[in-house]
This record gives structure tokens, C-alpha cells and sequence, in this order.
């Protein structure tokens, strides 16, 4: 079913790679005591990129969908990084709610939900579906493709509380990302663990407090590792009060882009790298792959078209976009059978469980995969991301995926400190 | 290589299983609070035999070689397992030195030091090992089958820290039984990590002790799984003072196997059981197989000739028995091509990472298969044990193997209060 992967590195075999496998211990140690500090988010998801002279996060999710995608071999995984998150978090526990994503007309995201049900199970948890959707008044039973049933229960508040009919959980967990704002059935809950907490999700959280929280991991780390912060680390600005409607704030963006890109190919020069820079724009807040476009020159983004801006202006659940993040664009240099293929990698507490590659079959290695109607593969690691084979090539998979397993810790990391850092701002949102 | 596995199971499906299977929130929660309140050994291995009617630990590793026995998939939960462990135990530590069993010509032993190693590494230490045998007393390179080297270098003592030549370091991890008794060396020391501790070893471990404990830990979970203790519990007495060259002690012991054989037969009656019961007299103390038989009447006891009673007088490294426990025998029902199996579950911190079939081809179902000159076939468990099938057969291996990895950590929660009930012993021994 999973076509065989070709990794084709068009770049020169990574350094980077090398100084990984070679410190191993020591970025095992450094994440230890770094957790030590920081509580990593519940769970995690983390678009890498691979530009063979670059490794790095471009997106970073705190609600991932697409557990079904992982490895088999990650299972297990998963149920062990869970077992300890609910220890932490919240060890007397015997119940939770998971909360999904409303559009519950989607199999694969549904799948999604029952791997995650049946790895909270085995961390000794009874688990029931509370969904947020309107449409939901009472419990309704969907069926999935692979003979396997749901069944999804309208959320009740009572005092301080939220639960279902006859079940009132210790914790809740949301794989809703609240991107249609918080809901107030979740505000100033009492006892009850919620996780992630509120201003995680799209309503409050900014890309660009990840990217800056990003920043300040990546130079401790590059310094541990004795590299240039750059290769791990993709430059970026932003800017709020944008309009793409009325054509407010265009100016300002493309001197922000043109900046940008000067950066990069000063960098580009530094390493003796060929390629073309370019830059990524994208709402500050959101997913999906919505408000988002790539950008090869400032020009660009004063002649947008009326579809370009009407394209940039919205989000997922129709929120406007009036901040924009401006990210360096790293380039996908793998591939497979021709197909352009990004890495994801999973998280659940603080170790990576497993990944998958998307592979896209229409689209180049400058463009956004993660898009509204693209239809990609999912590919599942070969192997796990903690078991880098240091006798063998510093690119065998083994020890490209512990790569990556590096890469997405440190964007977890990141998300930990950002959430540390934004801590109350749903008060106001 | 190894051969595919025909699971033979001659008694009725185990209605253990099933409630197992349908209890695994319960006992994933009870096994939650039991560690909040007891902490795991560092590691540990089980065997485990299932009897069709009835599932138990017939004994408890505190040191468990045979790593090098299970399916690769357990590594990267070996790795996570450990980071837990540690994490918990020195989060500071930069350093470990593993200190091996004494018989460094033993390859198959060899193999199991490099996987823990390979296994420590990924937590983020500097991993070196430290040996006990005093033929080494310079670094000595040892050469493995599979092209690896091994670097074995004399234990030194620096006041109350020990280490090797240019290592200091933060932790001592025991791969070493210590039957030989407790090295002066490795008492008293100061602020070192020292796993497991040193009254875990044989010098002053009890049989009677662990499985004193077992009964504890077995009564409260079958409670609360509404089961029998005894379908997971063997019944066990001990005796000390025994001399058998003397034939001091021979009246007790066939005593003991009299009332044992009554209580079982009893049991046995109450299910409807038509085996015919039997115990396993074994050194109190000690491991390997050594000091170890099969008893099916009082009478045996009273008979034996002069290489009976040698063979039961010495256990490893030259120790005499003079302290037995007399355990109910627990007949092995799972057969691989005509070969009887006994499975082994393999544990770090509470967490199971995987577990191995022992396939001996000369043995009946009511011997021990793990004697001296033994020539098992390690058979990889072909699932993990963390990952029940709830629509499946109680009976398919995943469930099954969740079975034995349930059995096996109620052995190492026993092991662990054991541990905290003895602790100070090695101060007299």
C-alpha cells in the first residue's frame, strides 16, 4: 500500500547529519535537562523541511490530526509517551473527554480520532467523544470505513465543569484547534485538567511567538552543538494590521520580504548555495494551509491579483487574517518517485513517536503541501526516530529520521516556551 | 532466522484473558496509581509460563541479560523507557558506567552489554563499562561476531566514588548479579547512583522475599479485576537451614511438598483440573538455573542419591544452598514445532519494552528451561505487549502477550516493594 521510498538528496550530504549522529549523547542530555525547565506540550506535530543544506520546522502543530498515518510500530510508541504525559499531568485520573475537530464528515480524520482513543485507553483512561458541533444534540453513532463506529455526544456544562450525559471526566483534551474562537462551554473551567490549555489554540496563538520562541532554542542548541543557528533555523518577520481586501499594510510586507530575501542570500553566498531564495507568507494565525503564499520577489506582493488576496484574507472557519508571519522558505529536497515529500514529525510529551512523509504528486519543491484539496500520500517512516544507527551513514534512514526527531523536539520545545510565555492571553481573546 | 510461531494452546482459552482484555482501562489505571506509590526496579525480566488454566511469574531478574534476545521494535521502547527512568532517577547525569557480568567470553552476553549500551547512549550519557573480574586489569578490547568491540577496563576507587581511568561517573548501573557476593568496592559509596542497589543482588536477594511480595501485589489486583490470586499466583513455602550433602532438612522439605501438593490438588479439583501437580524445589537465593528440581511426591525428597544432592547443594559462583523455596509448579502449554516455550517479558522502569519466547527442544512441560547447558532458540515476541486488540481473540497474540506483559509487571511491582522491605540488608551481608 505505502509505495517504497526513494530518498533522493539532490544537495551535498548534510553535515549537519553528521554532528547530529556524533553528539547524540550529548542532545539527549541537552533535551533532558531542557524538560527538565520546560513542560512539553500534551502532544505535537512538526512539518520539517530537508533543503540537504538545511534542516528545519516550518509549521508546528498542538493539535495533531493524523495519528492514523503513523507507522504501526509507533503505537506502542505513543501508548509509553502517553502513559507518562497522563502520570505528569494528572496521575489520579481515570476518565477523559477528547474533543475533535468539528468536521466529523471526514473518515481519515476520524481514523485519526479512534488511534488516538485507543492509545489514551492504555494509559488507563476511560475515553469518551465530546464534540463542539452545533449539529450534535444528541449521541450520535458514526461509522468508520474499517467496520469500526464512533460515537459523538453533545458537551454539557454544569457549574464549573464539562462532560457528557452521565460522565463527568477528570481531564479533557482537545484535538480541536479553536480556530472558530474559544468556545465559552470550555472558559474558566475548575478542577479539570484541559489540555492543551486555551490560548494553544488558533484563537490566541500567533505563529510568530512560536518562531521567536524558536529562535532562543535554537541558538542554545546550535551552541551546544557547535553549528551555525541558520541551519536549523529559518529566518522570518511579521506584521499585523493587514488588510489584503482594501490593499492595507502591502508596502510594508513586501520591504519586509525584500529584507528577507537579502538575508537569505547573503546566508545562501556564505554556503556557496545555487538555489533561488524565496520566502513564505502566511497568516499569523490559522492552519489548514489557507492564507498562505509563496513569494520569489517584493514585487509580488504589491500586484496581487483580486483571487490572490481574497485567497490571503481568510482562514480556516472564516477568521480574517490581519497578521501575517514572512518565513524564509526552506526547500523540500526529497522525493519520492518524482513526488515532492515533507516530513511530519509526532510528538506525544516529550518524545517523538513516530512521523510520516506527505507526498504530493502536483506540486514543486518551493510550494506549500499542506493545502486546501491536496490529496497526499502519506508515507510512514521506516524506522523510529530514536534509534540512529551511529556505525551506519550519517544519511541512512535510521539516522536521517533521528535528524528529524531533533528538529521536531526543538520545535516542540519551542511550543513550550511559547505557551509558557503567552500564559492568560485567552482571557482576552 | 527465527522461526515463525505455532501457538499450541492445550487447555481451554483462558477466561483470564478475557478479562484482562476487557479490564485493560482499570489495569493500565491500577498499575498508574501502584507506581505513584512504589518505584520500579531500573530494569528487570520475568518468566513467565502459562499453564492454560492458570498465568504466573516463576521468577524475577533484577539483572536482566538477554537484550541482545528481543525484536528490534523493542528498541526504540527500550530507548523511551529508559529516558523515563532516568529522567526520574539522576536527570543530571552525564555519565554511567555499566558494570557486566564477570564471563566476558560468553558472546550471547556480550551482545546483550552492547544493546543496553546502545539503549543507555540514547538517553543522553556517556556509557563505559566497569568490570568486576579481576583477570582485567587494563583496558581490554573484546571482539564481538557481528564486527562490534566492547572496551572492558578495571573498576578503581577514588574515596567514596568509583569509576574508571579518566571517568568519573554520575551513575553505576549493575549488570551483575553479584552472586559471588557484594564487592567491597562497590559499598559505601557517596553521592553515586547506584542501580539497581545492592540488595537487590543474590548475595542477598530471597526468593521467599519477591514472592512474599507477590502475594501482597496479587491480592490487591485480583480484587480488583474479580479474579482468583491463585490463576496468577503459584503457591510457594520456603525452608531454611538445609544441608543437602548432610541431608540436614530433608523431613521439612518433604513436609512442605506434601501440604503444597495437597493445597494444589485442591485447586486443581475446584477447576476441574486432570494434571497432576507438582513443585519446584529451588535455592532460596541465586540464579541460572543451578540449585533447581522438579518434585512430584514428598518421597523424592527423602531419595535422593549423591548427584542429586550435589547438583542442589551449589548454586552460581560456588554458593551453598542452605535456604530453599518450594514453589507450586506451573506447567508450560505453549509449544513451538513440538518444543516447549516459556515466555520472558523484559521491563525498564514500569515500562514493558518487550519480551521473548525460551524454545527448548528436549524438555517436558514441567521442567525448568533455564539450566545450565541449555540450549534455547529465542523466539521474539511478535507483537508488543502494550497494544491489546480489544476486537480481536482474547486469545490472538496481541492479547495474549498483553496478558504476559500484565503478569510480568505485577512481578516487578512485587520486586519493587521487595526491594523497599529489604533495603539496609546488604549492611550485615
Amino acid at each position: 500500500m505505502v509505495p517504497h521510498l526513494v530518498t533522493a538528496l539532490t544537495g551535498p550530504l548534510l553535515d549537519l547529519e553528521k554532528r547530529m549522529l556524533d553528539g547524540t549523547a550529548a542532545i539527549e542530555r541537552w533535551f533532558r535537562m531542557a524538560w527538565q525547565e520546560n513542560t512539553p506540550p500534551f502532544y505535537s506535530s512538526v512539518d520539517v523541511r530537508n533543503a540537504g543544506f538545511k534542516l528545519a520546522p516550518v509549521d508546528t502543530n498542538l493539535f495533531p490530526g493524523g495519528f492514523n498515518n503513523l507507522p504501526p510500530d509507533s503505537l506502542p510508541l505513543a501508548v509509553h509517551a502517553a502513559v507518562s504525559a497522563i502520570d505528569k499531568i494528572c496521575p489520579e485520573a481515570r476518565s477523559l473527554m477528547l474533543v475533535p475537530e468539528r468536521h466529523t464528515r471526514n473518515q481519515f480524520y476520524l481514523t485519526n480520532v479512534t488511534r488516538l482513543m485507543q492509545i489514551l485507553k492504555q494509559t488507563g483512561l476511560d475515553i469518551r467523544l465530546g464534540t463542539l458541533s452545533a449539529d450534535i444534540t444528541e449521541p450520535t453513532q458514526v461509522d468508520l470505513p474499517d467496520g469500526q463506529h464512533l460515537l459523538l455526544e453533545p458537551i454539557r456544562r454544569k457549574g464549573d465543569r464539562v462532560g457528557l450525559e452521565g460522565f463527568d471526566p477528570c481531564a479533557i483534551l482537545l484535538n480541536n484547534d479553536l480556530s472558530a474562537g474559544i468556545p465559552d462551554i470550555l472558559r474558566n473551567l475548575g478542577n479539570q485538567v484541559l489540555l492543551p490549555p486555551l490560548h494553544a489554540g488558533w484563537a490566541v496563538r500567533r505563529k510568530s511567538h512560536h518562531f521567536a520562541a524558536y529562535d532562543g532554542v535554537t541558538e542554545s542548541f546550535a551552541e551546544m552543538l557547535e553549528i551555525d543557528p541558520w541551519l536549523i533555523n529559518p529566518y522570518f518577520d511579521s506584521r499585523s494590521g493587514i488588510n489584503f481586501h482594501e490593499r492595507v499594510g502591502e508596502t510594508e510586507m513586501a520591504d519586509c520580504v525584500s529584507d528577507l530575501l537579502k538575508r537569505i542570500q547573503a546566508k545562501y553566498d556564505e554556503y556557496g548555495i545555487t538555489e533561488k531564495p524565496y520566502v513564505v507568507v502566511k497568516a499569523d494565525a490559522g492552519t489548514y494551509g489557507m492564507g498562505i503564499m509563496t513569494v520569489k520577489s517584493p514585487e509580488e506582493l504589491l500586484n496581487l491579483n483580486r483571487k490572490q488576496r481574497n485567497k490571503m484574507s481568510v482562514v480556516k472557519e472564516g477568521l480574517e487574517v490581519s497578521d501575517v508571519i514572512i518565513q524564509e522558505g526552506v526547500h523540500t529536497f526529497e522525493s519520492v518517485n518524482d513526488s515532492v515529500a515533507e516530513p511530519v514529525v509526532y510528538m506525544i510529551d516529550r518524545f517523538v513517536v513516530g512521523g510520516f512523509y506527505r507526498v504530493h504528486t502536483e506540486r514543486g519543491r518551493d510550494e506549500n503541501l499542506n493545502a486546501p484539496g491536496m490529496h497526499f500520500v502519506p508515507l510512514a517512516f521506516e524506522t523510529p526516530c530514536n534509534t540512529p544507527d551511529c556505525l551506519g551513514n550519517p544519511d541512512a534512514a535510521p539516522n536521517r529520521f533521528y535528524a528529524y526527531g531533533v528538529i521536531g523536539r526543538l520545535a516542540a520545545l519551542a511550543a513550550s516556551i511559547e505557551l509558557e510565555q503567552t500564559a492568560g492571553a485567552e482571557v482576552t481573546a
